[in-house]
């Protein structure tokens, strides 16, 4: 096996963050977020849907009485929040938190089968029901969250228990699936196992591990096709009868052979693990053609299927994709875990090839979606984040249901808040990725890191001014003198780039900009700094034409954030609300406003209705466009003032004489 | 009680059509449609789903054996076909035609049960259930369509053997239903009963209908309320788990006593049935707060909650009413029988008060998505008339699973195309309205009437161009001169209008025009004509500003006529189309188009998306509007040249010049 990766990301212990916008969410997570979804999980939050999840554990494990209560992948949940503990750990001592784990992973081990199985619904609920039903009932799906987190808490604490745990799962699985004879040739509905086997393979150096990651993704949609083959098995018992599951092979990209898929399908959330798990097979094989498949993906998701947001899942039905360049704003999916997913797919792409388009997505999906899915008291999330919100339709037109106007304190399927946990408390590893002499700077986020660089120990520290002004420094420090190349990101909206070595001006040359990546390789010293300036100008951004929902309309976007109208900020009727073509706008800083942002004023035209009456179509009526000053936040701070409309794609006037036609 | 209807409509065998847009509507419901239903309701057209209404009446009557299938109210089907053939043999004798309806009266007769009642699902599928689930089970729906073909047959044959079946099955209601002890004190979740009641008093004389009639609308929406407590008298037995019927009481406008209702809720059909039922007994009983609840849910139809070709139905789930201004053309529900019921609303209407309005809003829904809803070959119907379509995602976004994009043979639900048929047999009905002395021309349809005015015979010959052209002539006939009022629509589409009488142009002044009628009074003579002439303008129709899915948008609309556009004449990518606000079109007749339409052309842009490629959103890509001329054609046509997209809103480009903002 060979290995294609070009660079590893640094571990979490060699990263900390300081940084004006990104260390309140890292406080935010260790100091409210954990703490609170640990309450959660445990059914301490008043007035919420119970989880039921470590009670679950508490049966199996023998320590409590009761039933199982909850989704069949309530087990995941814990995991996740396992997870994210681990990150934390990582990132700083916390003997507290620590113990907390440690009682949590000694229940989980109490709750494993003698024969190395773990799951709670199975278990208690359907004992014989075990690997009957993988289309459905995300058994597999969560060993690989397990998997995770005993990865990561090893790698945080290198205590072992839970990775024991792990791996006797591993092995059991691996006893189960497999091609040869005697084993079920079967997947998992809702992917995930992949990419946590190949984890596993990594700290475990057990190579079974990432040959059952590839037997997983190269069994999918092979024909005889196996859901059907077990749903005769099972007499067509169905879990989820609303869904179709087992049915429509395309909800779990199950429609044909992964390396044959063209498009994006069917649910977000497992199409992007399945990437992810792809991609992290591909670096550590050498699979061309599976990188090929991954990247086939990866273009139809971001070319054609992506919200300007970074969303993923145009329709609330299957929460999945739909179509090519179908992307409506209000009855959007826009699930915040396949945010979440499409970084972690970025992530992992941008180890195998440093190209810009990956860490442009990932910056784009982190700094509106999923930052926008979690409140700034660290309590409240959205599931779902649409474009464009109308409250008083919400409950009245069902093409809304799915949708909720203020963030909720917990979900049912809880399956976002734990996610952006454990992916905000990892955010520092998605900074950097390094090989042996260069050293790829991909996000703009504050703060130190410690890397092998050309056989010497380099500290790298960052000091950024990022989201809101352009001036990022990146200082090195270093025992002796030492020869390795930077490759700093130029985002693909910035229209140019600045950079300055030891504050002179440093002009990059064609040769040196590749991909996205302005690659400087020079012999550094302890103290040499680069200084990256990019214009923050504020964008009109439009739609590419083939997309209907954003004919005419555009959508601000200032550095990598997306910005949105608020009524709280320009009253109702947002659709009235014209933006002139030529119109430049202005932004300016307030820390006082929703945990400090920069808002952006516009003049802007409104529509005034008052002639209108009682009228509802009219040729007759003369337009009254009165002049206004639009004014955007960012499109994470919504619905944090109250329920109001928001609106992402504000509709355009172009500039257009009368006499044109002529 | 006191009569307030000002007019009454001229039976049908007092008119007949002659009318080059009409003429072969009427045909085709006599020689293609008529007898097509009749074939598909005894289950011989191939290839479709089957009805098995007949042979539901016919097991009933004991002349066949097997089960009962179908919808519960699957019997309707049976009485619309029996009430289109009704008025097709009060246009026309038709031996043949009678001959296959006394048969059908035969066996309807034969399977009326000992007292009275007569349901084909309750009698085979649960004869202990009778009258146990009026929230979801339609028995006194079925029963009103059975009512109201009686009445119609009966006064196009003056036979009465069903007229006799039809007041056993009314007594056997009256018997069961009402406010006296021991009667149940409930109401259909479907109106319709409510409406024939009125109908059949009008053809007995017998008030007891009457007062039934009032007391189903009174009763509706009271608490303790009805479907709480038959639901807890079935324990709960639901028969369409989906829709909750039995809970959302706005569902069936049952969620507020009728009089107190502020706005059009829930299922479309219904409300408008409702409505009818409401206008029909407060003409009945001078009960002005009965009709000023009419004319409230009246307001908030047609003012707030109407596609602009006369559709209802914002949303496919509960084919319902969503809110006000919700109005979005992709996902529109819009159902052919909610624009029919609109129609029935409206005329009903027209008979208390000659509004202009009233005959805008008939017209309307009648020359688009009444006559859209079904194919020229009579053949193939549409359910649901979405105003914008994009074929390729039909099947892909789920939001759409509700919408053919091809009118469809039949449907295992199939209250559309008898309804279609019922309507069009009865057009002439809705031509004119009159009282002693006044005749009120409502609609501009070519043919001949015979009514009595000031106690004479007058014979009215209608010659008109409509809708393709703006002039219509109305001469009259009588043995002697004769003094009345002549009130001709000025349809509110029009501008202004211009009178001639025996050629001489007559100046309407103030006084005469009054609520959308023109009144002339004077004392004709046989041969006198009066000629309008209404200028046949395009328009670039605006939406009102509340309304989001028009905004920036308009329709084109000629005459009644609303246009659309088509892939067939424009390629595809219609939204990428914009229509300056200075543009100006021309229309053309096309008699060899679509069984002769006149067409609209108009120039407008086409924004190129050539320099695009594969991004998905940006700000530096410089727009390019190409001048094309857009094509539009009559909504009602769409559909009709194979698959491709269609909008009836498209993209306006306003008049804005660089200059505007400074």
């Amino acid at each position: 096996m060979r290995d294609i990766s070009l660079t590893s990301p640094i571990p979490l212990h060699h990263i900390s963050i300081r940084d004006s916008f990104w260390s309140p969410y890292l406080a935010l997570i260790r100091d409210v977020v954990v703490p609170y979804q640990w309450e959660a999980l445990n059914d301490r939050i008043a007035g919420t849907e119970p989880s039921h999840a470590m009670k679950n554990y508490k049966i199996v494990a023998g320590l409590e009485q009761g039933d199982f209560y909850g989704m069949v992948f309530q087990d995941s949940d814990v995991a996740k929040w396992l997870e994210a503990a681990s990150y934390l750990l990582a990132l700083a001592p916390d003997a507290e938190l620590e113990t907390i784990a440690d009682d949590v992973i000694a229940i989980i081990a109490k709750a494993q089968q003698a024969d190395g199985y773990l799951n709670t619904y199975f278990t208690l609920k359907e004992p014989a029901g075990r690997w009957t039903n993988l289309a459905e009932c995300h058994e597999l799906y969560c060993a690989g969250h397990l998997i995770e987190a005993a990865v990561a808490y090893h790698d945080a604490t290198g205590k072992s228990r839970i990775l024991d745990v792990a791996c006797r799962l591993a092995d059991c699985i691996d006893e189960t699936f497999g091609s040869e004879d005697g084993k079920i040739k079967g997947y998992d509905g809702h992917q995930e196992i992949e990419l946590a086997l190949v984890k596993l393979y990594r700290a475990t150096g057990n190579d079974r591990y990432l040959r059952l990651a590839k037997f997983f993704l190269d069994e999918r949609g092979r024909q005889p096709h196996f859901y059907d083959i077990e749903y005769a098995l099972r007499d067509g018992r169905t879990h989820f009868p609303m869904l179709r599951m087992a049915k429509d092979k395309s909800y779990s990209q199950a429609h044909v052979p992964i390396r044959e898929q063209q498009s994006a399908e069917g649910h977000a959330v497992r199409a992007v693990y399945m990437c992810t798990g792809m991609a992290a097979v591909a670096a550590e094989t050498g699979d061309a053609e599976l990188l090929a498949a991954c990247r086939k993906l990866w273009e139809s998701m971001v070319t054609r299927r992506m919200y300007i947001t970074g969303a993923l899942g145009s329709m609330a039905y299957g929460e999945a994709f739909s179509l090519d360049y179908d992307l409506p704003g209000d009855t959007a999916y826009a699930e915040t875990c396949a945010s979440i997913g499409l970084i972690f797919f970025a992530g992992r792409m941008l180890q195998i090839e440093a190209r810009g388009e990956y860490a442009d997505v990932l910056e784009r999906a982190l700094y509106n979606t999923v930052i926008g899915g979690m409140s700034r008291d660290g309590k409240h999330f959205f599931y779902v984040n649409p474009l464009e919100v109308w409250p008083e339709a919400i409950g009245k037109n069902a093409n809304y249901d799915h949708v909720k106007i203020q963030r909720q304190p917990w979900f049912g399927c809880a399956c976002c808040p734990p996610n952006i946990a454990r992916l905000l408390a990892s955010l520092g590893s998605y900074i950097y990725t390094h090989n042996d002499d260069c050293l790829y700077a991909h996000l703009y986020i504050g703060g130190e890191a410690s890397v092998k660089l050309s056989g010497h120990d380099i500290r790298v520290i960052q000091r950024s001014e990022f989201p809101w002004e352009g001036s990022t420094r990146i200082e090195f420090q270093m025992e002796q003198p030492t020869t390795f190349t930077l490759a700093l990101r130029i985002p693909g909206w910035a229209e140019k780039a600045d950079v300055f070595i030891n504050g002179i001006p440093y002009l990059l040359d064609d040769t040196e900009t590749v991909d996205g990546y302005a690659s400087i390789r020079r012999e550094w010293n302890t103290g040499d700094s680069v200084q990256l300036v990019l214009p923050m100008s504020i964008k009109q951004m439009k739609g590419n034409p083939l997309i209907r929902d954003t004919a005419g309309k555009v959508a601000l976007q200032r550095g990598p954030i997306v910005y949105c109208l608020e009524e709280a900020d320009n009253g109702g009727q947002l659709h009235q609300l014209y933006i002139p073509e030529n119109s430049s706008g202005f932004s300016s800083h307030h820390p006082e406003l929703l945990d400090g942002i920069s808002m952006i004023e516009m003049p802007a035209l409104r529509l005034n209705g008052d002639q209108w009456g009682n009228q509802l179509y009219s040729a007759r009526v003369k337009e009254q466009l009165e002049r206004t000053t639009a004014r955007f936040i960012p499109y994470y701070a919504w619905a944090n003032r109250g329920i109001g409309e928001m609106r992402v794609w504000v509709n355009q006037q172009r500039i257009y004489p009368e006499e044109a036609m002529r």
